[in-house]
C-alpha cells in the first residue's frame, strides 16, 4: 500500500496526539508537521510525533490528508492561503467552534474541506502533552458534512473510526450551541470557580481542604486563557446565552437556600441527579 | 493486646469505607454497626463490614471507640442521647458542617468528642459503595480539637493517622467557612450545571457531546439530595456567601465576554491558571 502523507498544522496536545494515535493504526503514514512555534518543532521531532518539519504551506499542499490542529483564527487563516490544494486533498480541521469556519472555507476549496470537533483534550498543552489514547472511545462531531465532497466524506470517516472514535453528524449551527452548553460555558464557570477561591485571603488554608469534588470541577480552569478567549469570541452569543441559563439555575439555588424552601431545594437536586441516567 | 470495639453509627459509604480502612491497619477491632435503615444492616453485615447489629444504645455506649457516620442532625439527635459513656470512650463524628455540631454537644460528654471531617468521598451511597482505600492519602480536619480530652485527642489522631490521612486542625467556625467555598457551594454549582443542560429541550444531543470536563464538572450532581439538603441549611450563611462569590465572578467573566474585553478576560483566566500552582 503507498505511504499517505499526513500534514499536521499545529503541534500541541491535539496534532501531537493524533499522530500518536495513527502510528497505532496498522497504516503506513508519513508525517509532516508545521508550527510557528520552533521549539514545539524541535519537541515534535523529538518524540517522533512527526518525519518531518516545513514551513512551506506548498509542501503541506501534497500531502493526502491535511489536520488542522491550531485556534479557530488560525484555522481561518491558513484556509484562504490553501490556493493549490489537489482535488483528491482532504482537509480535516479540528476547531472547538464550527459554523464560523464553516462559513469561512473559500467556496473553491469547500469541498476538500470536513469541519471536525472531537471532544476530548485535557488541561495541558504541547507536544510533550500529546497522549496515544486521547481520541480512543471519544465522540468526534462532524458538522455541515454534506458541504465536504464524497472521498473527503470517506477518508475523515476512516481516519476518525480507525483511531477508535464515536462518530456524530450535526449542523455547524446546532454544534455551536451544544458545545457551548456541554464545554465552553463550563469552562468559564471553573474559571469563575478557581478565582472565588483564589480572591479570598486564605486561599491557602482554604485549598487544603480540597477533596476530589473540587479539584475535579477546578481541573479545566487549567486550561489555556489565550485558547479559551477565542473560543469565547468565536461563540460568543451562544456562551452568553448558556452562562445566563448557568445563572438563573443558580440563583434559583440560591433563592431556595435564603428562603428555606427545603422541598422545592431537594426536587431541583433531584432532577439534578437525573442527567446521570442520560449521561452513564 | 487486647481487641478494641468500634461502634460505627452510619452503615453507608463513610462508615463503610471507615470499617474497611481500619481492617487493613495491624489493628485487632471487632466492628458494631448501629443503623436505621435495615437493609443497609443487612447489607453490611453481609459485606463484612461489621462484626455484629445493634439497635440498642447501651450497647453501641460500651465501646471504645463510637464513630457517627450519619447526617449532621442525626449527629446532633444521638449525642442527646449518649448519657452513659465511660470517661475512656472516644466518640469521633464525621460530619460535613462542624460549628452547630461543637457547639451543640451536651457539656458533660464534650471532652468525649472529637468533631472530624474528613474531605472525601464520592458520589455513590449506602454499604455497597464502600470503599477500602477512600481515607487514604486524604484530608481530615479535627476541629475545635482543644475541647476534646487528651486521651481522645490521642485516639483519633492514631487511628485517623493508622489509615493513611493527612491531619489538619482548625478551628470549627473557620472549618465550616472553608469548607463552603471548597465544597459545598462547588456542589450547589454543579447541580446548577446539570439543570441548566437538562433543561433544554434537546438535552439527549447536546449530552451526546459530553467530554471529560463536563463529566468531571457534573460527577457530584449525582451527590443525595437529602444530605446535601442538611448541609445547605446547617452551613447557610457560608454556603450563601460563597455562592455570592462565585456569582460575581462569573458575572465578571459574562461582561468582559460581552463588552469583548479580550485582555481582562485573558488576566481573568491567568489568574484562574493560579490555582494550580497551590493545589498540584
Amino acid at each position: 500500500m503507498k505511504t499517505k502523507t499526513i500534514g499536521i498544522v499545529g503541534l500541541g496536545l491535539m496534532g501531537g496526539s493524533l499522530s500518536l494515535a495513527l502510528q497505532h493504526t496498522a497504516q503506513d503514514y508519513y508525517f509532516i508537521g508545521l508550527d510557528h512555534n520552533e521549539s514545539h518543532c524541535d519537541e515534535a521531532l523529538q518524540l517522533n510525533l512527526v518525519n518531518e518539519i516545513t514551513q512551506d504551506i506548498d509542501v503541506l499542499q501534497k500531502c493526502d490528508v491535511i489536520f488542522l490542529s491550531i485556534p479557530v483564527d488560525g484555522i481561518i487563516a491558513i484556509s484562504q492561503n490553501l490556493k493549490n490544494l489537489d482535488a483528491s486533498c482532504t482537509v480535516i480541521d479540528l476547531g472547538s467552534t464550527k459554523e464560523i469556519i464553516s462559513t469561512s472555507i473559500p467556496q473553491n476549496i469547500r469541498k476538500n474541506f470536513v469541519t471536525a470537533h472531537p471532544m476530548t483534550g485535557t488541561e495541558k498543552f504541547g507536544p510533550s502533552a500529546a497522549l496515544d489514547n486521547l481520541y480512543t472511545n471519544k465522540v468526534v462531531v462532524l458538522c455541515d458534512i454534506e458541504l465536504s465532497g464524497k472521498h473527503q466524506q470517506d477518508v475523515a470517516i476512516q481516519l476518525f473510526t480507525d483511531i477508535g472514535m464515536q462518530l456524530v453528524y450535526m449542523g455547524a449551527k446546532e454544534h455551536d450551541r451544544h458545545a457551548a452548553f456541554i464545554s465552553h460555558m463550563p469552562h468559564a464557570l471553573s474559571y469563575a470557580l478557581a478565582n472565588s477561591v483564589m480572591k479570598q485571603e486564605d486561599n491557602e488554608s482554604i485549598l487544603t481542604l480540597a477533596g476530589g469534588g473540587f479539584k475535579d470541577m477546578s481541573r479545566i480552569a487549567k486550561s489555556s486563557p489565550k485558547m479559551w478567549e477565542d473560543i469565547f469570541r468565536q461563540n460568543k452569543t451562544n456562551v452568553l446565552k448558556s452562562i445566563h441559563t448557568l445563572q438563573s439555575e443558580l440563583k434559583r439555588c440560591e433563592k431556595m437556600i435564603e428562603n428555606e424552601e427545603w422541598t422545592e431545594l431537594n426536587m431541583w437536586m433531584d432532577e439534578a441527579n437525573t442527567l446521570h441516567d442520560i449521561l452513564d
